[in-house]
Formats: C-alpha cells, structure tokens, sequence
C-alpha cells in the first residue's frame, strides 16, 4: 500500500501502449500532476501538445487482459488559478438551422475564469462580459481516463470508447471509483483533462479547463471481465455507454448495468430488468466528443436491500 | 378563477381537434380523473380502447396560435391500488446482441404493484418473482399531456412532438408547470397516462400505469410563441426536445432553452450560451415511444441573479 | 375498369380521414392533377395553402385496414413549364462546422428551372448564376403519396411514416407500382408533391418543384397486411423505411423485405437473409424531411428463379 | 513506374505507424496478395489471426501530411475457390423486435460459397440449404483500405475513419480509384478484407470472403488536403463519410463532395450546392461496422461540361 508521487516528464495524445511511466502495486496510491486539455501546467506554461495530453501510462502490476481495473479518485484539486471555458454552443448541440447565427457571433473562442480552489469557486475574468466576476461553485472532475485501448490499438485522447478515454462525465469527481476493462498487461492507465467544473453535455466543447494535483488509489479485480466503464460513489453505481448516437450510449450503458446487476447482485435477467424499468436514473456525459456519452446509474440504497 | 369538477366521458388517442369537452377561463382550475394507459379506470374497469387514452380537450378561452398554454399541475394522486408496469428491458434500449436473450425471457409482459397512495409506496405485487413485495417511493407524474398538433394534424398518444404529447417524462409531477405552444384556438389541452413512478427513460416500455385523480390550472401567456414543450419546478427552468435519435432531442431542448435565455432573461446568445455550457443538467425522459425526449434544464437560483 | 378523370377543386396538407374526392373500383384509372408544393398549378396560380398540397382522397370500394393498396403509376407529366428548386444545402445534410458559411451564402432560397416535357430536359432559368442554361433530363416522380395514416391520426404532408408520404424518393416515377398498407376503409389514397427531377437525398430541400398531370391505377390485395410502404418496378421489388435516424429507415425497410421474402417467395428466415445479405441494394430517399427514407431493394430476376 | 511483387510475410489488425513492408515511389505498381478476413490464405490456410488482417503498410516516397494518397485498383482476383459468408442478417439492421427470431434461428454463422474467378461466379456450397447452387456473379471488390490513422493513432481494421478502413463499399473494385488524406510520413497504405461480391451495406456482416490477388498502383497529390477518403471511376467521383449514425455519413461524404466541387471544379458554393441538390447519388457502404459508410457521388460527365 505504498505512496508514490509522480512527476510527469511526458504527456501522451493517444491512449495505447505507450512506455511505462510508474509501475505500481494493486492498493497503492499516487500522487501526480495532469496539465489541462491544451498542455498547459500550475505555472500556466504550455509544456507539452495540445489535445488532452494525459499523465501516464501508470502499470498495474498482476493485471491481465480480462481482469477490471479500479480506480479511485482520492483527491482531485485545481493547482492554477486561471481556468478558461469555450463560450459558444458547439454546433451539433443545436437546431441546425441555429448553427449561422452562432458562426456569426464568433463559432469557437474560450475566455477566462478564476478558479480559487479554497474558496471553491469559478469566477468569470472577462472584463468586456456582462456576466464578468459571475460566480460557479467549484466541482472537479477529470474529462479524460482510461486504458490502452483493446486489440492493440491506440485511440485519440479526443474520443472515448470501452476503454474510457475522453467521456467528459461530471461523475468522475473526488471520491468516485471507475473500472476499466483491462485490454493489455497491466492495464496502462492514463489520466488529464481536468475541469474545475462542466455543464452536463460539454456543450460549449469544454469545461472550465485547469491544470490539477490529483491523487488516485489503484486495485484490481482479478478475473472480472467488464465490457464497458463503470463506476460508483457514495449513492449510485454507474456503467456508460461511449459511442453515436446517444441512442446508442443508452444501450451499451443499459447492457453493461444488466450485466452487473445480472453478476453480482443475484438478480436474472427478468429481476434486473424490473428494477431498472422504474428505478434506473441517465446522466448525459458529453454530447460533445466524437463519441458520446450516457450513464446508466442505479441507487445503491435499493441494491443493498437484495444482498 | 373558478375551479371546475369535470368527469370525462370519452377519451382520445391522437391529439387533434377533437370536440371541446370543457371551456375554460385563464386562472381556471380543473378537477378530473384519467383512466389508466390501457384504458382502465378507477374501479380498474376498461371504459375506453387502450393506448394512452386523454381527458380532454379542454378549451381556454381567449387561446390562440402564436400563444403559450400555461399548466400547472396542483395535484396527481393514484386512485386506486393496483398499477402495473413492463417487466424486461424494451429491445431497443440495450445492445442489439442482447434482444435475443430477452425475447426469450418473454419479451414483453407486465407484472402488477400495488400503490399505496397514503404511504406513498408502490409494492410488487407478483408471488412468483423472488422480488415480490419490494417497495419504492411513489413518485406521480402525467406521461401524457399536451395541445391539438400543429397544422391541423391529429397526432397519436404514443407518440410526441412539438406539441408535447407522449414525453414519459418524471418532471411532470405534482408542483410543476408545463408551457405548450397553442397550435389552435383554444389551445385544446389534453392528459393522462398516469405513471405512480417511473424510471428515467420509461426503458421497459412503461412507468407503474395507474388511473388519477388530477387537478391542474391554466393560464395563457398572450403573444408568446414558444416552440418545443417547457416547464418549471421550484428549482430549474426546463425545455423539452421530442424526436429521434436523442441527439436530435438534444438539439430541440438546446435550442429552446437558447431561446428562453435570450428571450426573456436580457442575455444575448453569446452569454447564454457560456452560461448553458456550465450549468446546464439534461434529463432523459423516454427513450422508448417512437418519439424520444431530452429535457434541457438550468438553475433557476443562477438565472434570478441576473434580473 | 372505369377510367375517371377527376379535377380536384380542394387539397389536403395532411394525410387523413377527409371527406372522399373519389370512389372508385379495383382495377379503375384515374386521371388527375397535382399541384406543386407550394400549392400553385399548370397556370403557375396558387389555388391552396403551400406545403405539399395533397390531390384526394381516393376511395378505394371493398378496402378494409389490413388489406394492401396497390397504386400503378402509369403516367407522370409536369404541365407547366416553371419549375423551382432549392438551391442550398439544407443544414442538416453538412458537417455543422459548415452550416455557417451555408448561412452566410443565404440560408433557403429558390431559383427557376425551365422545364421541357417534350425535350425532357429542365434547364437552369437564372440569369445571374453561372450555370444559367445547364441541362439535366427530366425523371419526373412524385414526393408525396400514401393513405390515410393509422389510428386516426392526420399526419402532415411534410413527414411521412407506415402510411407513405412525403418519401421523397425518385424511385416513384412513371411505371412504378406503389404499396400501401391499408388503415381506414377505402385507404383514402392521397397524391402530390410533383419533381421533374431530384437527387438523391433532396438534400437542398426540393427537387425540381412543378405541377403535374398524372394518371394512375388502383387496386386491391385482400387480407395481405404489410408494415411499411413497398414498391416494384422492372428490375427490383422494393420496401421503404421511414423514420429517423437513417439507421431505424434501414431498419423498417431491411425487415419489411424479410416479411416480403418470407411471406411471398418461400424462403424461410435464414435463406431469405443469406440472399439479403449478398445481393441486396439500398436507395436513399430523403434526408431532409421530419421523417428520413431509405429504400430496401432485391433484383427480381434473382428472385425469379426461385418460384 | 516500377512494378513490385511483394509477398507479405506479416500481417497487421490496426492501421498505424507499423514497420514498412515495402517503399515505393510514385507511379509504382505492387503486385500482392491479401488473406482472407479471417487470416485465411489462398490454400485456406491460416497464417494470421482473425479481424481484417492487413497486407502492408507501403511507404510512398514524398508523402507528407497534408498531401492526398492516390490508389488505382488495377486488378482484384480471388485467388482460391471458397468463400464464405455470414448467413443471419445483423442484430442492428432489422427492427429491434426481429431480432428474437433472428438469434433463434442461430444468430451468427457461416456457409460457404464456391468462388469461380474464371467463370465469374459465386456458387452456395452448402447442401442442406434449399438454396444449395444458387449462382451470383463475381463483383470483386475491397473491403478494408486506408492509411495510418491520424494523430499517432492506431485503429482496428473492424472500423473506418477519416484514413479510410473498413468501409466495405462495393465501389472500391477493379478500375477504381482512392484518394486518402495522409496523416504520416510516407502515407502507410494497408489494403485487405477481399470480397468475392458483396450486397449493400453488409448487413450480414460479411461479403463473400475470400482471399485475393491483388495488383495497385500508387500515385501522389502534393499539397491537396483532403478531409474524408475520396474515389473515382469511369462514371462517377465519390466521396466517403465514415461515423455513426448514418446521418453523420451523409454529412461528412456531403461536405466533402462540397470542397471537391468548390475546391476543384471551379464552383461556388451556391453553384455546387444547386447541382448537388438535383443530380447526387448516395450509396450505402456498410451498416455493421462499429463505424457506418455512406458515398456520395456525382456524375463525371455533367462536371464534365463545367470546366
């Protein structure tokens, strides 16, 4: 159950089999560092490519493909003070008819927020806004995290599939847990993209984007094939579903939450389906990325009365 | 501001220009009840032909196209004990490879609850299920409701439109309003298919179907044409997009709420859209009846800062 | 027998159960006209409302709902010499990225084609554009055509769905046959939306837009029940979807074919696959409408050799 | 103008920055050979494992990112006798319903087929199919195509993207051109997947399957960036859009034709748009494969007249 602290000297634009970066223990916690979605770092230095540039890849010793990595997310804290957001809605997000008046107002530009994380607030820094100095409360999470991706492949950090990635998911905040499926020996995990805080949907095409320190805790369940990303807080577990339409988010996300319900919690086929029918609950993810995302979340409170 | 008791003698299955069944003044409040989804009424009768069978229409006076129906739903309460809700997952809302597996499950059957109006509690009420007697909170809400459709068409209750008609979405519980743009003089409002609860997406095809006792009020906003279904609750503002795939119900609900925003709250579209893109939450209402509905919401806490 | 020649001194924006233009007999010819989508006629009047102003409706003597509607097409003529079309993109066809510079170029507007039905040729009739006088040959074919919709409803003629409609497709041209299940009695067959020509798609919204002079055949198949439209010409049979997303018109129209080959040509569910799968041919038909099409074809010289 | 024979001794599942089989400069001819999807050779043995495996890459001299890969298909030959093809029509291509009967009836297996090159047919070698000798003509074609993907991606040869990959469009046979966007130094074109014939769209997940010789030559557009894979032959210019949905196809193959005909043809952007509107044709690639293809075509002859 060591603690390690990682400092990056590299940052990857794919998620694939890239040289290890740390290996570590199942149990062990790290400590490290992720600069924001264009490469910037706490001294607000581009130090590296733009395009999610992840931290990683983080080796789990003892994972093999079909095993579940976990992941949880200890602490997830903004280390800058200057956060900046697009400001336009993207144009797949509204009537297509409405994309010309947003291409004349500008299409895509960002402006600036300050983020001070002991306050927890996000403040607009846009002087020529009639909305400057509007105050958001805080509410970090991480757009992007992962795995290599299966068969050998190594997918765009801009995109998200079965093996996480770019799912700009408001779940994925300070005390979260996500699984992963693991794809190659020791499952490679990969870590960026931090967002002080999102609107659901990323419908602007960015949270408010922020260089953070995060520490996460590793494990590992041997043997536990998954098929999609999971996750759970204090209140819900959660599957989702990365891919277009949305329509189909919802069936990769409803498929993977009647597999688990179906595995471990001794529920058939026809019990599960019950249950979700009247209780089931979907976050929209991103509507944003070349895949979307949707959450299937099932209260635990419920679940637990079945055990 | 006179409150009307009004008990229906027949029902509908297309939202059209049907017979007037009430003329009602701005501010006016109905009292009525809505036959179950199937038809059934309180004494769990079958009075009328299935497929979401509407109380209505009812005239406001005064109402005209171009106009804003307002509804607000002051009380929903099951009236009678047994509901009945699907039990597997509809195949269109999990992964193609698995329909199978379902359709040998049974493919579609219902199973019933009893509801428990006073405790507040819908309790599966099927001996053979190894779930029989689990309980969950009741949560009433209207899956149907909305005006005569535009242009003259009559559509059917299965499915929705810009008109509202068959959202199955939650919100529509008791204390909320719903905005219709009126197609028609009249506006002709119409409701039922009264679910004692339902889960996101009414992914096994339906919620625990009930007959209810309604009261609902309504108002009309002059000269405010709206184009997609809105509505209110104490804490969000929302807009509702009816369509397929969601991507599309996204859009529509993007849109509207764009529109709302820039409309009646001073922002121009770029502020709107920067604070959209922060702060919206987007609900799922069905992702089963021919038409899906995306529900775009934003904090009403936030907008009251900006008056 | 009977030949009727039927002017039409009212027309229909939706596709319901409107007071009866004609009765006549299986086997019976109908000589008629249209007016194009904006409602003007061979003397380039406008005699109605735009929005694909509908001729009919015919009633067919001994329909019943679950019978088919058999409709040949045995003569498309455009009788008037302008002919319009839409000359931009419509925003939903291109990458949203573009839709701005779409808009910027003037969003939806029309220019005139100068259409010859002898030559058979349209010819660009616009001074100011580059292509003034390009000529394409004329395919002439109606957009919209089908029967009153299901359950009562009236549906407008911009969409279409299992009772026809506004598809679009250039496959409906002179010589065609048209299948349509049967909802209401008599089928109340409605007809319209004349093109001298289209591509593929409709993708600026229209073809070339004109009134026509058109001639065809009712008949009948008792008992014979079909899920979605279907059509024949020399070389395929072939069945249309109608919905959105383009995936869920492949879907209708790919399961139709397999009720079709099933059904009619004793091949059972896994022969009738197989040849699908190697041999089939999809058209586009719209993609701009409320409702896409997509067209399911099968050589029926293949087919043959199986009787 | 060299001409290589080049024997593949290895074979790749991903398209990205793998080892260079083979340099050749532009205006060079290769002769190789493809295995079969299944990593089947031309004496049916299996020499590499299954999922589209890859000949290549071929490094061409001169190709930066930003210029645009030119592949002439001079020659396909399946170069043994059997084939084989999935039977079942795919989960996602029929209504969500159908698809109980269709894993009932054995969801996913193959039979064989009796591929004569010579003769130029197809011929069902599976006896107890009633349908045992049912003959189809040859229309050999390539299923999986394309360059290193973009931004050091490597991709699955089961899915396509802007680099191309498995479109599964019947359009890529004998006599056909393709242009690709090169995203790496030296392009690294990898060609597979061989059909015997194939229907639209795939939908049984398979073409005919068999393995092939197959003889290219390789050219280069300096400079000319291209965005989605291009293609040409004797009657049309076609462009491919890779996504899902399907709408998204259109979008993407739509745009593209856009650039091609404003960038190339001299046209505007109105200018393009009316002669797209009224003369494009679209064809179904595939509608099985993680991602979707639709091609959109524009006829040679009518751009013919404009330059």
């Amino acid at each position: 159950m060591a603690t390690h602290t990682f400092t990056p000297t590299r940052y990857w634009n794919t998620l694939g089999s890239h040289p290890v970066a740390l290996r570590v223990a199942p149990g062990d916690t790290v400590r490290t560092t992720c600069v924001d979605a264009r490469g910037r770092d706490a001294q607000d230095l581009q130090i590296t490519s733009p395009g999610n540039p992840m931290t990683g890849p983080f080796y789990l010793e003892g994972a093999q493909p079909g095993d579940t990595l976990v992941v949880r997310l200890d602490r997830l804290l903004p280390n800058r003070r200057r956060g900046w957001s697009g400001v336009l809605l993207a144009p797949n997000v509204v009537e297509p008819r409405d994309v010309g008046q947003l291409a004349q107002a500008g299409g895509y530009f960002i402006w600036n927020w300050e983020v001070d994380a002991e306050v927890g607030t996000a403040k607009l820094n846009h002087p020529e806004s009639p909305l400057h100095g509007i105050e958001l409360a805080l509410d970090p999470m991480l757009g992007c995290l992962g795995v290599a991706a299966e068969g050998g492949q190594a997918i765009s950090t801009a995109t998200s599939g079965p093996h996480g990635g770019n799912m700009d998911y408001r779940g994925f905040r300070e005390g979260a847990t996500a699984y992963f499926p693991v794809f190659t020996e020791g499952a490679l995990f990969f870590l960026g993209d931090g967002h002080a805080l999102q609107g659901d949907g990323e419908i602007c095409g960015t949270g408010i984007e922020v260089s953070m320190e995060v520490q996460f805790t590793l494990d590992l369940i041997k043997g536990q094939k998954i098929e999609w990303p999971r996750g759970e807080n204090s209140e819900y577990i959660f599957t989702l579903g990365n891919a277009r339409p949305l329509d189909q988010c919802v069936q990769h996300a409803s498929s993977e939450m009647l597999r688990w319900l179906t595995g471990s919690y001794g529920l058939d086929l026809t019990q599960a389906s019950l249950l979700m029918g009247q209780t089931v609950r979907y976050d929209l993810g991103n509507v944003f990325d070349p895949a979307y995302t949707m959450v299937c979340k099932m209260p635990k409170k419920l679940l637990e009365t079945l055990r």
